[in-house]
């Protein structure tokens, strides 16, 4: 039975060490000194550890059940929702004017990192209720933010978000759920909908649907599309609830993996709904929580190979198999703890590298979403709408492959169920697909992002990587280990983004047949950065005598490891750029 | 619902226009004209396509039942297994001596890939049974080998292979299951084995365990393992099945995936058995039958990245989102085939290039072990020595990442089990763990067979890279797009050799830090030297106006792709060795 423990050192280490976030200027950030944070943390990691870990693989086990229309959660789900809510977290970062807490993205972000590894499919629950708390809250009316954002912050009410239909996914144009207006100003809502997360289930007494839908006569294709708020329990004007809408669940699904969400097939037969925003303009809506959306999957990524690696590191420390090639290790046992083989080392550092040095550019991203709320900052908004996609397509693709390498690390036993490493891997899988999948993010990059505003995000973020290097150029500890190959990886995205800006006007196949290359290759030159600003706390700690020096010893290894064995594959991610279209577009499509 | 169809074109572009198999010096391939395999590969693919792969969703959803000490394989399966029997595909590698076709393992390895494909774990329960066939028919008595190997043929009787247990999987000296010597010869076996594939069902009447365990008295470790045949039906001289042995299921194990074949934990319980070959020399018998065994499993990665492919590629041609960035181009419709978007043809052609390329490498494989069988080639011997940890641990690794690709272009559909998707990728896992996880592959590749006999295979294989370069290097179709970045990426893998040359003796762990780089290393300049010869193949074949034009234009359009956007990996390769041991060794195992 796999095992789970908060990273809080870890966690801290980036808050206060890196981006020493009690002094950034950011509208309550004054408050997050290190003995507050860590106190939530160690509190969270209590109720990961004890409460949603043991439950994780009973989630898998059972699944959710469809009853005479109703989704019953695994065992044991309701009583943690209802000690979750008791206590609080998932009212973390919503407004206090509706009962929240009012704690910037960043808290919230590491406190999901924590629930997330923990128990994916639970914590998926509340998660996408304060999906649908931000889109009310930026759109609603004030009838509509009084009647759902205080349900939904104490998630007393959850939330879902309705966009898939069985021939439109990606291409929301296609969409034909119908909305028909109504003399009271209500609509109805008929249709069906596909992937719904926690579409349905037994943890609330009711689920806020946000759907989108086509009201008749509006613009065709994507700009004719709304979206409506539509509850799955008819609320009266005092609040009470007035019996069931005519909202169904058609089918649950069966997955590869997190079953303990229930991903329903929703019919809407007339549903009563009610507009939510403006007419016709219901994706700006949608857009709105994509960020925070988006950012919040590249957590559960990072979140899933935390927790396998985790147990893949306990077990290489435990299991005997064979002997180190320089000698016995564990002379007096059977064998050596099969850690002391390089190969499984390279499996555990290649996860260890990318969870930590992407933690430090979540959270890193989770500051600047913070600057742009809290501050309506400009250049961040305009930096985390460049790095989203990034965060949401690198660090799902490399969590998952640290899953696959973790699972690895059990050989035969990684396979078998009961050891929880193929849950861990196959929950993961569901992050690279969902909220876009990758390759849209790829898109997203490179056909929208890049050129925005005429390159100056990515200008901006190059300026970043160059004041750093220029800042720390004296620092004799950083030099060749890590700034040396930070630039080297700077020049191939440089050399990147400047391909696409000559072939991107005259062959736009060119620049999309390099788009997944070029989000992985600006993920590893945001990790490099991540991993040279870490060196560079830990390199300060370590001269200051200041904090545990084994555990900055470990964080410079660790980083060093990133910087000479992960990193050079920019290289690679620029000579597949640098190929063009040609090789991809060659073939008709008869010829697959 | 997935399909399958065999590929059967592909194959026999490699068996006859590549290898040319029927003019090489091997016995018994002068048999394989081109009338002939396309024969078989085209009946071998109606049972793949209409009896194989419809059960394959079967398998995986109903998976095995144990009842009463009886495993029930999946519903159909049963008749399935008759039918294939009545065809005689079992026997198709055997020798005719004992019911066998005698055909060479070119044609079973080929027919396998068929097989397997469509129905992994089924194709199991008889490719295991060949295993057991191969390790009797070498190191059996004659009466053993009158007594065991028509059934094996026939497959009226299944085989398995029993090594691992609970403590001791990779490390087989550390084996606790003893073999009690008995007055009348045979011994008394008592142990328990786990991870036994096909280790109990109900598709054949007896099954023949071979069962490593260890004699008291015996030299110590690894050194004191023998090999006995332990059936669950003990077997009376007359043939006659004279009733069970004590042999038991103690369970079946919850896996990822191949859940239509039984995973079972093996009880001995005092059973009878029969030594196989000499006393201590197990591990010799076990060996004899690996380089078959890892060829296996290499193609079984390799099929279900066929399978999956096949069923992305349809989806893609067929699912209508998006436009094309350079406008309609099915503009009747509502929206374009997704096959129009370069990243969608970027995940398609990762596989389509790795698939054939590393089909061209398999059967290249299978070929040099029919010249050591057939012709006892030294030389082919020490070549196929080396590439097989290669073909095991990179063709599987690479044909999960196709399965993953192939699920990726679903979208959500991927996700869903119904879409069969999932399948392919769970199937899929399990070959880079089982037959020696690929570690240990490459611990084998980079600590025996690279330096074995001074080096001398590994020069043969650079040998042959040079020959055909040389040979070529008049030939204006292949220079810059297939012998310019072949020889760069073989330059890579010299470096890499001549770097553990140099760091080998001195820093063992060096060496070790790079194995699996070196793996993948080896296996890209092979599929490179295999794409190259293919197209080599499709040039002269269209410069001689022979076959079908598209066909060879493909070949040379994927295999374009193949050196410019995957065999630049090597690169990243060389640079991950040649940073050698500190970043991986330098952190002790509390840190992790």
């Amino acid at each position: 039975m796999p095992t789970y423990t908060a990273p809080v050192a870890d966690i801290q280490f980036v808050l206060h060490d890196v981006l020493k976030v009690a002094g950034q200027d950011i509208p309550g950030y004054a408050d997050l000194d290190p003995d507050f944070t860590a106190a939530v943390f160690e509190e969270a990691g209590k109720i990961a550890s004890h409460v949603l870990a043991p439950l994780n693989r009973v989630g898998d086990v059972e699944g959710c059940m469809l009853e005479n229309g109703v989704v019953r959660t695994p065992t044991g789900f309701r009583a943690a929702f209802e000690q979750l809510k008791a206590g609080g977290w998932p009212a973390l970062e919503c407004d206090p004017a509706y009962g929240g807490q009012g704690m910037p993205a960043l808290l919230g972000t590491a406190v999901g990192e924590i629930f997330s590894a923990a128990n994916q499919s639970f914590t998926m629950y509340h998660g996408l209720t304060h999906g649908a708390y931000s889109a009310i809250r930026s759109h609603g009316t004030a009838e509509q933010m009084a009647t759902y954002l205080p349900k939904l912050v104490s998630c007393e009410w959850t939330g879902t978000m309705n966009l898939t239909e069985p021939h439109c996914g990606t291409d929301l144009g296609l969409m034909r759920t119908k909305a028909i207006p109504q003399a009271d100003g209500t609509y109805r809502i008929t249709g069906q909908k596909i992937f719904i997360s926690a579409g349905d289930h037994d943890l609330a007494e009711n689920v806020v649907h946000l759907v989108l839908a086509k009201i008749p006569g509006g613009p065709e294709g994507i700009k004719g599309v709304s979206l409506f708020i539509v509850p799955k329990i008819l609320v009266s004007d005092d609040g009470a609830l007035r019996g069931r809408n005519a909202v169904s669940v058609g089918k649950l699904e069966e997955k590869m993996g997190v079953h303990g969400n229930a991903t329903c097939v929703m019919n809407y037969d007339e549903a009563e709904g009610y507009l939510l925003g403006a007419e016709h303009k219901g994706l700006r809506a949608m857009f709105t929580m994509m960020n925070e959306a988006r950012l919040g999957v590249a957590m559960q990524g990072l979140a899933q190979a935390e927790a396998a690696y985790q147990n893949a590191a306990a077990y290489a420390k435990d299991r005997l198999q064979g002997r180190a090639v320089t000698g016995p290790e564990n002379p007096d046992g059977p064998a050596d703890p099969i850690i002391v083989h390089p190969d499984v080392r390279r499996m555990l550092l290649d996860q260890k590298a990318f969870i930590e040095g992407g933690r430090a550019f979540m959270l890193w991203g989770a500051t600047l979403l913070d600057r742009v709320r809290r501050s309506g900052d400009a250049e961040a908004e305009g930096l985390v709408s460049l790095l989203t996609p990034v965060l949401k397509g690198f660090l799902t693709d490399k969590g998952f492959e640290c899953t696959i390498a973790a699972q690895q690390v059990l050989g035969g036993h990684g396979y078998i169920e009961e050891w929880g490493m193929s849950q861990f891997a196959r929950d993961a899988r569901i992050t690279q697909i969902y909220e876009g999948a990758n390759g849209i993010q790829a898109l997203d990059l490179v056909g929208r992002k890049l050129a925005s505003d005429g390159g100056r995000h990515m200008s901006g973020f190059f300026g970043r990587v160059e004041s750093f290097i220029g800042a720390c150029a004296q620092k004799d500890a950083l030099g060749e280990d890590f700034l040396d190959p930070l630039a080297a990886a700077a020049r191939d995205l440089q050399a990147a983004a400047a391909y696409f800006l000559k072939v991107g006007m005259t062959d736009p196949n060119a620049a999309l047949a390099g788009s997944y290359d070029f989000m992985h290759l600006l993920g590893h030159v945001a990790l490099g950065l991540m991993w040279s600003q870490m060196a560079d706390a830990s390199a300060s700690a370590l001269a200051a005598g200041e904090g545990a020096a084994a555990f900055h010893q470990t964080k410079l290894a660790t980083g060093r490891y990133y910087m000479a064995r992960l990193l050079p594959a920019t290289r690679l991610h620029l000579a597949r750029i640098e190929s063009g279209a040609e090789p991809v577009m060659a073939l008709g499509a008869h010829a697959f």
